[in-house]
């Protein structure tokens, strides 16, 4: 944007806000440039740290402002990115054509709770560690706990359909929303709300990424705060085993808070980093998504950056035939102290039955406990000329096995991968994979990102997987959202020009233009 | 019509299906005219059995056809109205502008089943209790069961947000949806699934009532069919008790499968007419959602009809002052065995220290038995000049007894009322209010059965309740749509400019055009 646009545009903000909360200052460009998606922190390893900063920063107080912003914005053809904490990982805030970013951190109240009906309303730009934190001081829990809690927003929740890690009972973001304030890209405020006639627009919104309008309140299902929490380790000789553990539980109609099944590799790799603590000694660390990526560091460099994809293969071909450990299990139950006991022991005799062997509590304690120790750590593995990235793709329980194999043959020609099944559900289950690899060649790098991206995706597409689970598509899968879609994106489409005519919502993301 | 526009009309269709399919003949017209929407009745008894019917009538046996027959409606701007079975009682088929009836019934294969996902796929005209024996006799169920489910099709319940009795356990049909076939009003075919990323269009669908398109197929989830059912009756000394108890046991986590509450004079009805059967003894019908219509009908007359209003209002205050029974609560569970029996065993306690007084197996079980019974019967007091429908509103925990005060209040000044309570969740509950009323005079019925509706809706939506819980909008609530949902009906009108532009997917529906 030429100088004297950009300047006509910040006075024509300032109408809608005041000017202390408006900047065009290089540093908040450059901070406001980019997410955590590690495509663009191979970039930022080699000093490019702001691809496509936005021309205008904004921290809005109130909808109404967030309104004449957007209608400044749409005026003008301005686009606007909505921003909660920044922790994406698909470049979904990615200010690819300049524009407005719409920080929303100022717009963090805790409005009010109802708990009789069980439900609890927050501005958008809440942080997730203090949404939980209003609840708990009040005996409630939102149950939604991404391993991002403490960089990352409500808004983001609902933008990207998350997950938290107790989804299995309280269910996605998807499940908990109850009604949302937003301001579509006409600048217009619609609230949408548990009306059960008509389409659910909860549903239109959730998941649209900030490319139909700007999420500014909601309205989400609470639950009281768990009496107990019977947390549990179980070791399974293999893969198979487990699976099949965890889906005829669900499918008896328990449900477990936390569901967790590591790979033979990653059982080993947080075996290796913590001293055995899933076999009951004191360890120092936990298993979890990230747990392992310091482990894989030190692995990842042992086996030199230049030659990470080789030797990898290598490490996972000799890993196969010696594999010592099985496949670590941690399951929770967490709510009311009765029925808890009950699913558990129910549980219980249903994971022994499948061959589990009982671990007791210790290795599920330890992840609790570190559960959150990761992921608003920026991993080191990029200073080092390598990146870590995880792929979350679900299917129904008859794929899931197939799926996993096929993600994992596809990733590893290209970086090391290991997974664990997480998000479990009576129809199927999540597979995070988490893969490391690189080059010191910034290109090269990146180029090998594309392809661990482009054949692991098709290859969970080839195995009727989704796109994603819970980190949404951003940009780094919207090239993927035509092929995986296809008539769907026709709707998308149409659905944008309603509520988004001048196209400045979020532009280029989603695989929308 | 004009003669010679239907004869041309016919052509075309019979070049997207055999003309041994195509019916304009009188009999044909008059039995599509019209669903089971009491209002008509109340017409039908004074010999208007077809208000407006269609001008032609369709029973496609493919998706193709369906397609096909939609492209030549929409080339000639001719209205087509999806039809099930013919058992809403919302007007939601009334082909208030004529145009082409679209019978679906012929499109009511099983496609297939797939035990480890806990799915199965179905054509929509498939009838619910032919789906469900498909299910049954494979060893698993939907966990579907409306009151209407030998006279109602999977389309029709997608297509109108249906709820079973059991959908405490299983949800609504909303929760149980993985994936539909639409034919959009351009005569495309679009088809949704599981995807996690983006907008839900499932959710577009279910609900929208015929006005985007045509549901042709879908894939549900399933359950395996449960181990145990268990059944129990409670006595509650007022409605305020049973529903705290309620709600505390639903807020534990404890997923009974029916739960349905009886206010005083439904209750005392009830006893009335089956010998006290919930007291443990036997008796020949069962308290339900129509069971004690036929007592109504002999309560009614014996008011004499054209003072019904009156003389219900008389009745229901002598009734108020010497009430002389509690409320009866239905709960029941089922399931896995050992689970179900850990739930019931910990419900139980809970209801007893709410107050309730176990009155054992017998009265649930009665109430299963009978459960279907009335559904598919047409009321008989449509013959005697009375009407009788029912108004299913729902709201949260904290405005649940406000508004049932408030709906009884208004309904009451023009009919006799009574209500229960089931379909509750952890956040709220759905009312199921009764009423009959009447006058020999059409116009006289008619203007009370709409006072009814309008001054029961307004009480209903001014104590935060919804339009309807699972009965749909149709003819019937179109006129509360745009007070009700404002800004959203504006995004509704711009997704059918989307899906429908030439505004011929049941015309006059849901609140649009």
């Amino acid at each position: 944007m030429p100088p004297s646009a950009k300047a006509g545009l910040v006075d024509a903000l300032a109408q809608a806000l005041d000017r202390t909360r408006i900047s065009s200052a290089a540093c908040d460009r450059t901070a406001y440039a980019r997410d955590l998606w590690p495509r663009g922190l191979i970039g930022v390893a080699h000093g490019d740290a702001a691809p496509q900063p936005p021309d205008v920063v904004v921290w809005p107080e109130t909808t109404a402002e967030v309104a004449a912003i957007v209608k400044v914005a749409a005026a003008r053809g301005v686009p606007v990115v909505a921003f909660g904490a920044g922790s994406g990982v698909t470049g979904g805030t990615w200010p690819t054509r300049g524009g407005i970013v719409l920080d929303l951190k100022r717009m963090n109240r805790f409005v009010e709770l109802d708990g009789d009906a069980l439900t609890a309303a927050f501005e958008a730009g809440i942080v997730g560690e203090h949404l939980e934190h209003e609840l708990q001081r009040r005996g409630f829990t939102m149950g939604h706990f991404p391993s991002s809690i403490f960089c990352s927003t409500l808004g983001g929740w609902l933008a990207a359909r998350s997950a938290g890690q107790a989804s299995t009972r309280y269910g996605k973001i998807e499940d908990m929303v109850q009604g949302l304030e937003v301001v579509t890209g006409t600048g217009e405020v619609v609230r949408t709300g548990t009306s059960t006639v008509g389409p659910d627009w909860n549903q239109i919104f959730v998941g649209s990424e900030g490319t139909l309008g700007v999420i500014t309140a909601a309205t989400v299902r609470v639950a009281r705060a768990p009496e107990v929490q019977l947390m549990r380790g179980w070791e399974f000789s293999h893969l198979a085993a487990g699976l099949e553990a965890i889906r005829r539980l669900l499918q008896r109609g328990l449900r477990p808070a936390f569901v967790r099944l590591y790979d033979e590799l990653d059982t080993f790799i947080a075996h290796l980093g913590t001293s055995g603590p899933w076999r009951g000694r004191t360890g120092r660390r936990a298993p979890g998504p990230d747990g392992p990526l310091d482990e894989l560091r030190r692995t990842a460099l042992s086996l030199a950056i230049p030659h990470v994809g080789p030797l990898a293969r290598l490490a996972l071909g000799l890993f196969d035939r010696v594999s010592p450990s099985g496949c670590l299990l941690v399951l929770g139950y967490e709510g009311d102290g009765a029925l808890c006991a009950a699913e558990e022991q129910i549980g219980n005799t249903e994971l022994l039955h499948a061959g589990g062997r009982d671990l007791g509590p210790a290795p599920g304690l330890r992840w609790l406990e570190h559960r959150y120790d990761i992921s608003y750590q920026q991993s080191h593995v990029f200073h080092d000329g390598a990146f870590v990235d995880t792929m979350e793709v679900a299917t129904t329980w008859d794929h899931l096995l197939e799926m996993y194999e096929a993600v994992k043959r596809a990733v590893s020609r290209h970086a090391m991968v290991m997974a664990h099944f997480s998000h479990a559900y009576p129809e199927g289950c999540s597979i995070y994979f988490t893969f490391v690899g690189g080059s010191p060649a910034r290109r090269e790098a990146e180029r090998i990102y594309d392809a661990c991206w482009h054949d692991g995706l098709h290859a969970a597409l080839n195995a009727s997987g989704t796109l994603s689970h819970h980190h949404g598509v951003g940009l780094s899968k919207a090239g993927f959202m035509q092929e995986h879609h296809g008539e769907l994106m026709t709707m998308l489409r149409g659905l944008k020009r309603v509520l988004d005519p001048a196209g400045i919502m979020n532009p280029g993301k989603l695989g929308l233009p």
